[in-house]
C-alpha cells in the first residue's frame, strides 16, 4: 500500500478549475509552462515521489538522524542522501528559482505541486530542499550581487541546502529578544556568536556545504524586533575552511524523525549582512511567507497520503453487513465502504484535502501572478490575495492535514495505531506542520491583525468582491445558498472585527483562531462550488471520465451539508468576544 | 513539571454538586463510604498516582515491553513490577470487589475517581488492573461458585490479572466472525484454539497468574454472533503446570508503549465455559460496559494531566507584551498567560475536562445506584441513565482528552513536540482511547441503535424529564437561555432520528456520531449549568475559596459561549441526512 500521487486530481484543479495551462505560459518568462510540459514535470515528479522519496517514509521514521558528539557531524537515515542527490539532479531544486542563477525560472505553482507530492511521499526527506527555497527567496530578494554569485548557483542546483535560524531557548513567536551577536570585523564581514534551537537541516550529509540564514543583533542596535539583522553564514568558507557554526545536538522529536533538528553554536562565525543592517525582519519575512504556503502544502500532502491508505483499507476490511442488507452474501462480511460512518470519515478526508488543493493551487498562482504578471495593477492585485490567503493555507491546511490523518486512524481501528502501518506516522509527522513557520495560533493574528487591515483593509474588500462576481455569475452557480449564507457570515464577522477589534486589540486577538478558520471553510466551499460547476459543465459537454466528475459534484454536496456548517458555531464563538477568555486571573486557572 | 490530583476538584463535584457524601453512604453495603473515609483513600491514591505511578511514565514510554522469542515471556519496562504491588498492596485493586471475594465492597465510584487519575500518572502501567476489573465483573456476573472461589480472590487482591480475548485478525468490531474453537472435554473442561489480537496484559511480569476470558465457538454453535461462548483460560493451571496459552508476539504501537499489547495463541488450552453456551456476548457486555466507562475516564485523566504541564508552561514561558500594554515591564516579556488566544486554549481544556467530569462521576454514581438502590425502580431509573450515558461517556471523554492533549502540545509550540516534555507522549497515548472497548464511531452506534430505543425510549425520555425539572427549578438556573436552547436542539435532533431513523438503519447511521457529540455537549452544559449554581451558592454563603468558585463561574460562561455553540453545526449536519454520505460508489472515492 504505497503513495500514488493523484495526478489526475491536479491537473483537474491546474487546467480545468483554474486554468493553469493558459494563465501561466503568458507570464513573462513562463513561456515554458505549457501543458505538456507542465504534464511531463508532473509525470517525472511522480515517479521519484513514489519511487525513490516513499520508500524511505517509514525506514527514516524508525532510524532517525545520529548525532556524533565527537565530529558535530549528524548522520540522515539510510537512503536519504542518495534519494535527496536524484531529487537535485532531477532539477527539483532548480525548478523556480531564478534563469541568471541556473534556475529553470519556471512558475512557482509547479514547485507546488511538486511540494505536495514530495510531503506525501517523506516529509523529513522534503524539508531539507524545502528551507532552502526560502533561504535563496531571501538572498534573491536582499543580497548583494557578490553573494548571490557565490551562493546562488549551489543553492539553486541543490549542491548545497540552505538553512533559517531563528529561534532561541529564550525566543520564538517573539523575535524582539533575540541575543545572537554580529560584530562588525575589518573585511567587512561579521563575526556572529550565538545559540539558535530547532533547526531544520542545521547538520546533516545530504550536501557539501550548509548556507545558515541567521537572525542577530548588530552592537548598535536598537531594542526590540527593530533591531534584528540577518546574515548568511556558510558551514565551509570559500578557502574550504570550516566555519565555527557547530551542531550541539539534536531535538528528540515526536515525528520528521528524518529531519535533523538541530541546535547549533555559533562561535564568531563568519558571517556577511544580507539587506540593510537591523532590516533583517523584512528579509526573514520573506523567506518566511514563501515557507509558510509551501508548510500548508506538507498538510495538505500527509493528508492525502493518510487517505489514501485509509480507502484502500477501508475497500479491503470486511466486518458486518450493510445496513440496507448484505451487499456480498458469498463472503463473510460486508466491505466496510458500506457503513456510513466509514463513509464519513472517508468524505471528510477527500471533501478537505481536494477543496483544499484547490485553494493552495489559487494561491500559489496568485504568487507567480504578483511576480510575474506585466501590469502593475494586476501585480498588486495578485500579490493582495497572496498577503490575504497565505496565514489561511498554511493554518487550516495544516490543522486539516493532522485531522484527516486522525480520522485516516480512526477508521483503521487499530491496526491504525500500530506501526505495521504508515499512518500513526502521518499524525506524528503531521502535528509539528501546526506548529513551525508560526504557530496556526499565529498566522490567525497575522491575519485579523496585519493582514486585513493592509491598505486599508483592499487585499479583503478585493475578495468579497471576487466572491460577489462569483455568486452572481450568469446562470447562478452550484450551491449557491450555502455559499452565499457562508460568505454572509463571513462579512458579518469581519464587520464584527472592525467594529470591536480596531479600537480593542484583545477582542481582535479573542476572534482570530475561529475567524481564520471561518474565512478557510468559506473560500473551500467557494472552490468546491467552482470545481462542481466546472464538473457538470464537463459532463453536459460529454465528457467520458463520468465517475471523476460526478465524484466531484457528490463531494461538494458532501462538504456543503456536512462540513460548511461549522462556520454556524464560529460565527457564534467569534460574536461572544473577549469577555469570557480574559475574565479568570491567572491564579484561577 | 509532575502530575497533581486535582483533588479539590474531583472534590467539588462529588460532593458539593452530586452530593455523594450524602448519596453513596446511604447505599446498602456502601455505609462505608462517609465522606471522612473517601476523602482518605483519595489522598492516598494521589499520593500513589503522584509519586509511584507519575515518574515511570515517560520512562516507561521509551523502554516499552520487551518479548523474549524463546520463552514467551513479555518483560513490562523498570519499576512496574514494582508499582504494580505497591498499587495491590495499597488495596486499589480490592476497592470496589464483591466483600464476599475479599474485596472492600466500597462505590464504583471510588473507583472511577482512583482511575482518572491513575490514568494522569500513568495510562500504560494503570491498564494492567484496569482490565481485570472487566474479568472480575463478567465472572461476579456469570461464574459458577466454583469458579468464582477459585478465581475472584487472588484477581481481587491483585496478585493475579485478567484480560479480555475477542479480537481475532479477521474480527475486530464484527465479533461474528470470531473463528477461535472450543471442545468439550471429559472433565468437564473445554480444550481452547485459536489466535487472538491485541490482548492488552496478556503475558507480563507483574503477576503469579494471568486469567484469560476468551470469547470462542462451541462446535454445535449457531453462526454469527449468536454462537460465541466466554470461557476462562489461566496461565497456570492449579496444579501449577502451564497452560498452552501463549505470547506470540507484541504490537509495535504508537503509544502506550508500557502497555503490553499481545498476540495471544491457544494451543488446546484448558479452559471452562462462563455463563450459558452460546451465550458469550451478554457476559462480555458486562466486561464491555464498565470497561467502556472506564476507557472515558482514562480520557479525562490524561487531558488533566496535559492541561496542568501546559497551564504550568503558559505561566513560566515569556513572549511578546500583552495587547493591552505590558503587564511586567520590568520582565523582557510578559508571561503567555496574557495573550487572549493561549487563554483559549487552556480555557477549552479547563472547561472541557471539569464538565466531562462531573459528567463521568455522575455516571459513575449511578451505576453504583443501579447496582445497589433498595427500590426496584430506582435501581431501574439509574440503571437506564448508565446505560444512556456509557456510550457517551466513552467516546466524548475519550476524543475530548485527545483533543485537550493536542491544545496543551499546540500552546507549547515546539516545545511540545520534543520528548523533553511529557505531552506529545500524552498525544500518543490518548490516540488509542479512541478506539479500543469499541471504536466511538461504534459508541455512537450504539447510542442511537440500541440505547436510545431501550425499552421503548425510557431512558431519554426520563433523561429529558430530568432536564426539564431542572430548567424549571424556581428561581432559574444559571444560563438557563443557552443550555435550554442545547436541549432543545437536542430533542429535535432526537425526534428527526425517530422520525427518519427507525425505517431507514442508514439514516441513523449517518447521524450517530454528531447527535453522540451534541448530546455530550448539552449534558456537559448542564453540568456547567449546576456547577456554577453551586459556586454561586457557596460564595453567597460566604465561602473563603472566592478563587475556586469564581474560576467555575467563569468557566461555565466560556463553556456556554465559546463550546456550546458547536451544536449548532452539529445539528444541520445531522438534519442533511445520508444522502451525500451515501451517493457515491466505491470506485468513486
Amino acid at each position: 500500500m504505497s503513495y500514488k500521487a493523484p495526478l489526475r486530481d491536479m491537473q483537474f484543479v491546474l487546467y480545468e478549475v483554474l486554468n493553469g495551462d493558459k494563465i501561466l505560459p503568458e507570464l513573462p518568462g513562463c513561456e515554458d509552462a505549457t501543458r505538456e510540459i507542465m504534464d511531463a514535470m508532473l509525470t517525472e515528479g511522480a515517479k521519484l515521489a513514489e519511487n525513490v522519496l516513499a520508500p524511505l517514509n517509514a525506514s527514516g521514521d524508525r532510524e532517525g538522524c545520529q548525532y556524533d558528539t565527537e565530529t558535530h557531524d549528524v548522520k540522515t537515515p539510510d537512503g536519504f542522501p542518495d534519494a535527496y542527490r536524484q531529487f537535485a539532479e532531477a532539477g527539483w531544486t532548480a525548478l523556480a528559482g531564478p534563469v541568471e542563477y541556473g534556475g529553470q525560472g519556471l512558475p512557482h505553482t509547479l514547485n507546488t505541486l511538486a511540494e505536495e507530492m514530495v510531503c506525501s511521499a517523506n516529509l523529513s526527506l522534503g524539508m531539507y530542499p524545502g528551507l532552502t527555497h526560502g533561504a535563496v527567496n531571501a538572498l534573491t530578494s536582499y543580497g548583494t550581487d557578490e553573494l548571490k554569485e557565490k551562493y546562488l548557483p549551489k543553492l539553486i542546483s541543490g549542491e548545497w541546502t540552505g538553512t533559517m535560524c531563528l529561534t532561541e531557548p529564550q525566543c520564538g513567536t517573539d523575535l524582539g529578544l533575540i541575543r545572537t551577536k554580529a560584530e562588525p570585523q575589518a573585511d567587512a564581514s561579521y563575526a556572529i556568536s550565538g545559540t539558535k534551537i530547532w533547526i531544520t537541516g542545521g547538520e546533516h550529509d545530504l550536501a557539501d556545504n550548509i548556507i545558515h540564514l541567521v537572525l542577530a543583533k548588530l552592537p548598535d542596535a536598537p531594542s526590540g524586533s527593530k533591531g534584528i539583522s540577518l546574515f548568511l553564514v556558510p558551514k565551509f568558507l570559500e578557502d574550504g575552511s570550516r566555519n565555527p557554526a557547530f551542531c550541539g545536538g539534536l531535538e528528540h522529536k515526536m515525528g520528521i524523525k528524518g529531519s535533523a533538528t538541530c541546535v547549533m553554536n555559533f562561535e564568531e562565525a563568519k558571517g556577511w549582512l544580507i539587506g540593510e543592517p537591523h532590516k533583517g525582519l523584512q528579509a526573514m519575512f520573506v523567506m518566511m511567507n514563501s515557507a509558510r504556503l509551501m508548510v500548508g502544502l506538507q498538510g495538505l500532502g500527509i493528508a492525502e497520503s493518510a487517505y489514501q491508505v485509509s480507502l484502500e483499507f477501508a475497500k479491503e476490511r470486511r466486518q458486518s453487513r450493510a445496513l440496507s442488507g448484505p451487499q456480498e452474501p458469498d463472503k463473510p462480511a460486508d466491505s466496510i465502504m458500506v457503513h456510513p460512518d466509514v463513509r464519513r470519515m472517508l468524505l471528510r478526508q477527500k471533501a478537505t484535502i481536494e477543496g483544499s488543493r484547490a485553494l493552495a493551487y489559487f494561491t500559489a498562482m496568485q504568487l507567480d501572478i504578483a511576480h510575474k504578471a506585466e501590469s502593475a495593477e494586476e501585480r498588486e492585485q495578485a500579490d493582495d490575495m497572496v498577503q490575504l490567503l497565505t496565514p489561511i493555507v498554511k493554518a487550516f491546511l495544516t490543522d486539516e492535514g493532522f485531522f484527516c490523518a486522525n480520522d485516516a486512524l480512526q477508521l483503521m481501528g487499530g491496526s491504525g495505531f500500530t506501526q505495521d502501518w504508515p499512518v500513526e506516522q502521518f499524525v506524528r509527522d503531521s502535528r509539528i506542520t501546526r506548529i513551525y513557520e508560526g504557530t496556526n495560533g499565529i498566522q490567525a493574528l497575522d491575519l485579523v491583525g496585519r493582514k486585513l487591515g493592509h491598505a486599508g483593509g483592499r487585499a479583503v474588500k478585493r475578495y468579497f468582491a471576487m466572491m460577489d462576481a462569483y455568486l452572481k455569475t450568469d446562470g447562478g452557480v452550484p450551491h449557491s445558498e450555502e455559499l452565499q449564507a457562508a460568505v454572509g457570515r463571513l462579512q458579518k464577522a469581519t464587520m464584527w472585527l472592525m467594529q470591536n477589534g480596531m479600537g480593542d486589540r484583545e477582542q481582535a486577538a479573542s476572534a482570530a483562531t475561529p475567524y481564520l478558520r471561518l474565512f478557510a471553510l468559506t473560500a473551500v466551499a467557494y472552490f468546491w462550488s467552482r470545481m462542481a460547476g466546472v464538473a457538470q459543465q464537463q459532463l453536459n459537454d460529454g465528457a467520458t471520465e463520468t465517475d471523476l466528475y460526478k465524484a466531484k459534484i457528490e463531494t461538494a454536496a458532501f462538504y456543503m451539508q456536512k462540513i460548511l456548517p461549522q462556520t454556524l458555531s464560529l460565527m457564534a464563538e467569534i460574536e461572544a468576544g473577549k469577555d469570557s477568555l480574559m475574565a479568570l486571573t491567572s491564579e484561577q486557572f
